[in-house]
């Protein structure tokens, strides 16, 4: 079964024309739709190349004294002796350089994941930067509600709001824990809302080579079997448990994405001072030896097959031991994984807009705004969590999603660099308007006034009179009615019904084949 | 009259032991203090060799087409004249080149700052960033009381809770208009609240002839005469009125301190669209220009007076005209500004935390990180308004300048860089703790732990539960019980009485001879 074209439309995904796909579109962006960030900037580059080399060299040090261990799979340890490596028990060692070499030699530096909607396949790689939602919070929240247990509302809520935002290239993948559905069959029915719901590119489900195979199952309905074997459809995550082991929940999924040559970022989740050391040069060595031993599983499994390594440090409160977000030495240790993930040859997955707020509050945006903008910095081509997280992750946010989408349209006007064309000199307009007079009805400013700068949706410019006669709101105010219209106007992108009629069946049938479970 | 050594004290500039200072301390400050940031990390270069090239022919040919118009001050076009330019009327045009000349050879590339507490000197110049509070709002915002002009008694408030804050490194100027005192006046009470209540370095006043000698008057009263005649004791910042004009109001401040050798930013504030272009490329020529013809009189009124390149480029709203703050093009251009000033061989001085929001919510923290953030990347060497600025300038905020300072001690941290020394390697931890075990009692973490992390005073990292026992606060709650303590904990830095009798007989003696007034 393959996706026919999908009828002409609007590139925001709904069938162009009329006065509400104009309002929507006001809405929605003030810059044009893109599918990804292709950088015209650079990156910034911490570390000097003396080092790099230093903490390269320390992570095939660690790679070599303490090796990392990956549990309950003989078949793993199986493939890395085969390789070469020394496995003892289920800890394996490498000699200095041999996973740089094993990865280098085979893993693209760069992949195309696939979307049902071509026009949002997204290139993984290079100077191109995908920003994907919050991932993974068992929680939402919003300021009508409060904190509270997700649904599968919400889930099907998130998708469609993200769908109508033109700043998120990806749909993602557990935007909320749907836990009002039973725990090990509830990666179906999120698998079914993004590709009802949401013509971008999703992830697959992460734990466990069963759901990775029911991801890869549904895949082959919405895309044809074989072109899911052959292209990049669904995009994963394999974090290791810090430090230095990878259980067989991760390494399952990872084995049957990697067979399938579907993208898995080999993500070591590190909290400094508990799963790493409590300094950066420390925790990066660490998290490039789990990348590097992951990332070289990969191409044992599959030569050729897209890996990319993964960066996600977050630090400590001094006083408490609880996660922090958004602090200097999470940028330093992600700018330098970025220089080294370039250095390797192989695309950097990282994290965006973190905070440890329970609210969507000013902690929430200074932090946020701090991580995701040093990610970016970093030259990431992948960044998850580029919007809704809140509480350390435990909390998908209505409001922090539509505030956090701002940024990222921002990011992506910024990384256009800075125009230099005889009309962005503007030197005919400076000798005509000259000293002492004012632009605004010059030729030139009537002529550029339109696309001259980033428009974010939230944000309120006006006079402090206008905004009291407004409502005096804050911009989480603002932020919930404008995910409430969003809402409103959300079409589903179209799908070819026996395509749906063909997902639920196999749902059904999976359901149907399993006890109800309320753990994974 | 000299400033005597002021008694040994704590760093805090308030008498050291106790449990109270221990207490401020503890609510002050996770890092040590120091009195201003030295970089040990890069600048973010966005143009290359060639596009700044190209904007700096443009200014020259701005400066030679259209010139720059000097207003209301026969002098100045006298010393320009005399230097070779040519003037027409008010209007004064430079052959290429002649300006970059003037500047680079006799503009000192860094100058010392003295504050009347030697350890709170400021290096201005080179990889050095000094952070200072908001700067001329006429009103203040406070969570209990909302928005309403500003008194005297804010601005002693807001000098007394900035000199309790580590992170600022500047007692700064107009913390806010004390608008219930005579507008031709109140630049004495400003300029002794400053001298009295904090004991770090300050701005002088900025507009007219008179006012400037005011400063200088006072300065000599507080450092001793000969002492400012020889050594920068104020900071001045002398505005253009982009496109292409500067007004006596402003030259004749510029004149006073370039003769006492007092720095001075020349600093065009644009509004793009309106004041320049409304492009990146057309507004940094311009700035360029203008920046270029002020530093060039400061060099023809007394060489060697230190000078430096001010940029202060905001945008538009497509909607309203009104200021725009933290978008992408403001970015673009004070990172250039920051290469331009470099090659040019002065420092930079621009703006930080700016916001056009009216509350101290998401919109302002998320603008305000990205403006200071953008700012602090540009190697900047004075960041005005990197505290306290809401609503496009018009407001001082108590609770924005508390949450504005948390942002700017983690620039501060990050730059310091990432330390490699082996402690900070930490690869012997690593070895000892082992796949699968955690860092949390190790013997690395246990020394490191305390120094580990910066640690914001406002951020809540705690549980959610421990969080909703505590009150359920947003940062700005926080950062209001937070701004009263540290006016509660608050003691005036120690002054010779004798000076401070002086100040006053000063300030009485001019008061005296001037009628109130109303307007400057």
């Amino acid at each position: 079964m393959t996706v026919s074209d999908p009828p002409p439309r609007s590139r925001s995904g709904r069938p162009g024309g009329g006065r509400r796909a104009r309002q929507a579109k006001r809405r929605q962006q003030s810059a044009p739709r893109a599918p990804y960030i292709r950088r015209k900037t650079g990156t910034y580059d911490l570390l000097d190349e003396d080092s790099l080399q230093l903490i390269e060299a320390n992570a095939d040090r660690i790679l070599q004294e303490s090796g990392m261990e990956f549990r309950g799979d003989s078949e793993i340890l199986r493939i890395f002796k085969q390789a070469g490596a020394d496995v003892q028990g289920e800890r394996v060692r490498f000699e200095p350089g041999m996973c740089r070499e094993l990865i280098s030699t085979t893993t693209p530096n760069a992949v195309v994941q696939h979307a049902r909607n071509p026009e949002n396949n997204v290139v993984i790689g290079g100077r191109n930067t995908v920003l994907c939602p919050v991932f993974g919070p068992p929680f939402i929240h919003n300021l009508d509600e409060g904190r509270r247990y997700a649904t599968i509302e919400d889930f099907h809520n998130l998708v469609k709001i993200h769908q109508m935002i033109p700043h998120y290239h990806h749909s993602g993948g557990v935007v909320c824990e749907p836990v009002d559905l039973p725990a090990n069959k509830r990666h179906l029915d999120m698998l079914y809302a993004h590709m009802r719901y949401s013509d971008r590119a999703m992830f697959g489900a992460l734990i466990g080579e069963e759901r990775a195979q029911d991801s890869i199952n549904m895949a082959k309905i919405l895309f044809g079997d074989e072109f899911v074997d052959t292209h990049c459809c669904l995009y994963a995550v394999s974090n290791t448990n810090a430090p230095l082991v990878m259980d067989s929940a991760m390494s399952g999924a990872l084995k049957v994405y990697a067979r399938h040559n579907q993208v898995v970022a080999v993500t070591p989740w590190t909290l400094a001072g508990a799963m790493s050391p409590c300094t950066a040069a420390g925790t990066l060595a660490q998290v490039l030896a789990e990348a590097l031993a992951g990332l070289t599983l990969i191409q044992l499994i599959n030569p050729g097959a897209p890996g990319m390594m993964g960066s996600f440090a977050s630090t400590m409160s001094m006083q408490s031991g609880a996660p922090t977000f958004g602090n200097p030495e999470g940028a330093h240790v992600v700018l330098a994984a970025g220089q080294l993930a370039r250095r390797l040859g192989v695309p950097l997955h990282t994290v965006g807009a973190l905070t440890a707020s329970k609210l969507p509050d000013q902690q929430a945006m200074e932090e946020g705004t701090w991580g995701l903008l040093m990610s970016f910095l970093a030259g990431a081509n992948f960044i998850n969590h580029a919007g809704g997280w809140l509480e350390g992750g435990l909390v998908s946010g209505y409001e922090k999603s539509i505030l956090d989408a701002d940024l990222c349209g921002k990011l992506a006007a910024f990384a256009n660099g800075m125009s230099l064309t005889d009309n962005a000199q503007a030197m005919d307009a400076i000798r005509e308007v000259g000293p002492g007079a004012h632009f605004l009805s010059s030729r030139h400013t009537q002529a550029n006034f339109e696309s001259a700068f980033f428009t974010p949706a939230i944000a309120d410019n006006n006079s402090f009179e206008q905004w009291l006669a407004a409502g005096a709101t804050d911009a989480a105010q603002r932020a919930n009615a404008h995910w409430k219209q969003l809402l409103k106007d959300y079409e589903a992108p179209p799908l070819d019904p026996a395509i749906d009629e063909a997902l639920i069946a196999y749902i059904e049938q999976r359901k149907a084949s399993m006890p109800d479970r309320n753990y994974y």
